[in-house]
């Protein structure tokens, strides 16, 4: 062989090597304990991720990712755990402006009493900018990558959470009464159909129609929502069957109860997220493993309103998908979706006297793998896997409650704190980073919610 | 009169405004939202509160009480809460080192395959001063100043909670089995007298007795260990109806329920702090009363280990004061007392379907007041008021998820976390300050930590 040809082979190992050492990468998270969520259920100490425009592009031991990758940018997580962003499937973000307004009341007089006049009063856009804004900042400092939201003027919601750089199915509500958005029914419903269109090919929107719930929407309104969102191809978000008053409501009216109320209405379907679900039958149960819904667990507003405690474990033995919510900051009264998953797998255990029941895995898995499972986009989040999009967070481990460790879903379960997140990324871009919002501006939202807050005490008072 | 006269009443004038201004104090918070949880229930903004050596001498306007004292030292408070410190009623401080060891599990089969055989293996002297001072370091940066324990070697409990400045209610624990201390029950007789002897009048530590619980400790021993509470006029701590199988254990062996057989054997009095009372009777309910029994509530632990839900409610109606307590980091697994302050506010309200029971305010004042009643020390400490010690906590209001405010009950019950403390003081001394540790040394302790997590994982793994 001519010393060219050698010469020529030498080249192309070279640049076999080196294309393979410099596949070029935008992120790289490397030398964490990966917590991936994948179907193995793989936990991976000394490991990173490597990600390319918004999606995940590698999963595996740092030498071997970073051998292989030329990231242009590289954060540290030695010492620290890498996750899935968590999904905060249920809440209105806006109504953060409502936090502690007024508690310790029923959920019908708190709604009719409190909630409602508030809203009546106070809620336009620039109210639901301000509080989606309070909102974001704290799921994203929580580690909150993915929230679903249903309230009025969803559009600005929409707005704010894409200008943060979040992930939202975000749901425009529709009600029978007068909304502070829309007046009638057909406003509202031109709303949702101008709303869902828009939004429609966002790469972090994805909008959704949200008829309240059964007791506030009539059964011809329920349908045409059915109807908007098949044609627009989007969920449906509903709270659904959350009270026992909401049950004998339904029952009188229309002779079942709710989920079977929504069923008969040809409503159920894999594109339905069906929030709280505290009083399903056990034969309902089977209708919305059937059907494919959705159910999102919000433990905390649940007992904090006295709705009652949701069957779970009939769900997971049913492997019906299961999420969690905060819900609102007005009912909670915060937007920490890590005391959910220690509340969910502890409120069961209690509830059926079996410590044995939703395990810290089950509960870590419902606000990530299964909490994607439920708002129906497991394919793209919920998990470290190529291919996913990049949605991950950075969890410190060095603060003195995490101290020892000997089992990581424990852990997350029951030890973490929403201030041991430390850095947050949606679909690859870093939205905080060791703790400081990179998105939003901290100082500006705080001071807009003091003075609406003051606005709001004033009025009140009057 | 002569005008030495004048000049000699001038000179006393001077003198009595010199002084009045002038009254020093080694300590002054200012300008804080003091929560005082005194009798009226007082909540006085831009307030402030003196220090003299441990105790407090002046609660009132800041201006009023600058005008008044000279302090050696301020600290601000401006737009922050000033509180009493919290009481954490209940723990096992040393079991921090297991924290998450094994979750999950049923409190039988917990203790006697996991806790029991770990503490055999692995509990001595230096184990629980590494335990202690990791616990120490966790519940002063969440703004716990006194903390109720009951272990073994609690002499070394009671030293290092006396050199990191915290108060404490220690007591060391009987068992009829052998134990890591001591291994028949007259070694822990004789170590449990010497303990209360050694400690009994230290201004920090108040040493108890704690006999276990019904279900570990015989009857006869259970009269010695009260007995010797009285010599020494110290509190006794047990572990009483915490399950449904002790219930029947204790009704199998002697015909009567717990609370009943300990009345039986003539040990409930003032001096009792009862811990769990998860299924006492009604009739149970009015002996507790009338005996002057303090319950401690460890909703947590009571969810997690499916014990059961305590009858919080019909307590707090018969005016039985009820503390809150985390149990040991194995078993709940934080010393996080405001997320029991959360709990307790919210677990009732679901259990008996009602959102207008335990109210958060009822649920902040488990954490001071009604706890320091519940321990027997509501004449010393749990609230804000001149000539009690000067435990308090500043508490900051400017995280995202801490506004806007609109009760502050509510905030601290449902929004505040441990992560928001950002100053501890215990009888006068700055314990923490700024978040940082000022008499725990960090460092050191979490290395210590993770020495220990290495060894057990590691004999575990054998």
């Amino acid at each position: 062989m001519h010393w060219s040809s050698w010469l020529w082979l030498f080249g192309l190992g070279l640049q076999t090597a080196f294309s393979r050492a410099a596949e070029p990468v935008d992120l790289l998270v490397r030398g964490g304990t990966l917590v991936t969520m994948d179907p193995q259920g793989r936990v991976l100490s000394d490991s990173a991720v490597a990600i390319a425009g918004d999606r995940i592009v590698a999963v595996g031991p740092t030498a071997e990712v970073e051998a292989r990758y030329e990231p242009k940018r590289t954060l540290d997580a030695a010492g620290r755990i890498v996750m899935p962003g968590l999904i905060n499937a249920h809440g209105h973000a806006p109504m953060t402006l409502f936090r502690g307004l007024s508690d310790d009341r029923a959920l019908m007089d708190w709604l009719r009493n409190y909630i409602f006049p508030a809203e009546a009063k106070f809620v336009d856009e620039a109210f639901v900018r301000a509080g989606t804004r309070l909102a974001l900042l704290e799921m994203a400092l929580g580690g909150t990558t993915t929230h679903v939201d249903m309230y009025y003027f969803e559009d600005a919601v929409a707005d704010e959470t894409a200008q943060a750089g979040l992930r939202g199915i975000l749901g425009q509500a529709m009600v029978d009464f007068p909304a502070p958005d829309n007046k009638t029914w057909e406003a509202t419903y031109a709303a949702t159909e101008a709303f869902v269109a828009k939004w429609h090919d966002h790469p972090l929107v994805t909008p959704a129609v949200a008829p309240h719930a059964p007791y506030t929407v009539s059964p011809d309104h329920l349908q045409a929502a059915r109807k908007l969102a098949d044609k627009y191809d989007v969920p449906i978000v509903i709270h659904l069957a959350e009270t026992k008053h909401e049950e004998e409501t339904i029952v009188g009216q229309y002779q079942a109860t709710p989920v079977t109320h929504l069923d008969k209405l040809g409503l159920l379907s894999p594109r339905v997220i069906a929030v709280h679900v505290v009083w399903p039958t056990d034969a309902e149960l089977l209708t919305l493993k059937k059907k494919g819904v959705g159910v999102v667990h919000c433990p905390q507003s649940n007992m904090k309103l006295a709705s009652g405690i949701a069957p779970i474990p009939k769900m997971l033995d049913l492997e019906i998908p299961v999420a969690l919510g905060t819900d609102g900051a007005a009912s909670n009264n915060d937007l920490d979706i890590w005391e959910e998953v220690d509340t969910a797998a502890k409120l069961h255990k209690v509830a059926l006297l079996d410590p044995t029941i939703v395990s810290a895995r089950q509960a870590v898995a419902m606000a990530t793998i299964e909490g994607a499972r439920a708002i129906h986009m497991a394919d793209r989040i919920g998990s470290l896997e190529v291919g996913k999009l990049a949605d991950l967070i950075i969890v410190d481990m060095d603060e003195p409650h995490q101290l020892p460790l000997y089992d990581v879903y424990s852990h997350l379960a029951y030890v973490t704190k929403a201030s041991d997140v430390r850095t947050t990324i949606v679909g690859g871009q870093v939205i905080v980073e060791d703790r400081q919002a990179k998105t939003l501006d901290r100082g500006a939202i705080l001071a807009e919610a003091r003075g609406y807050a003051d606005r709001i005490r004033t009025l009140l008072a009057k």
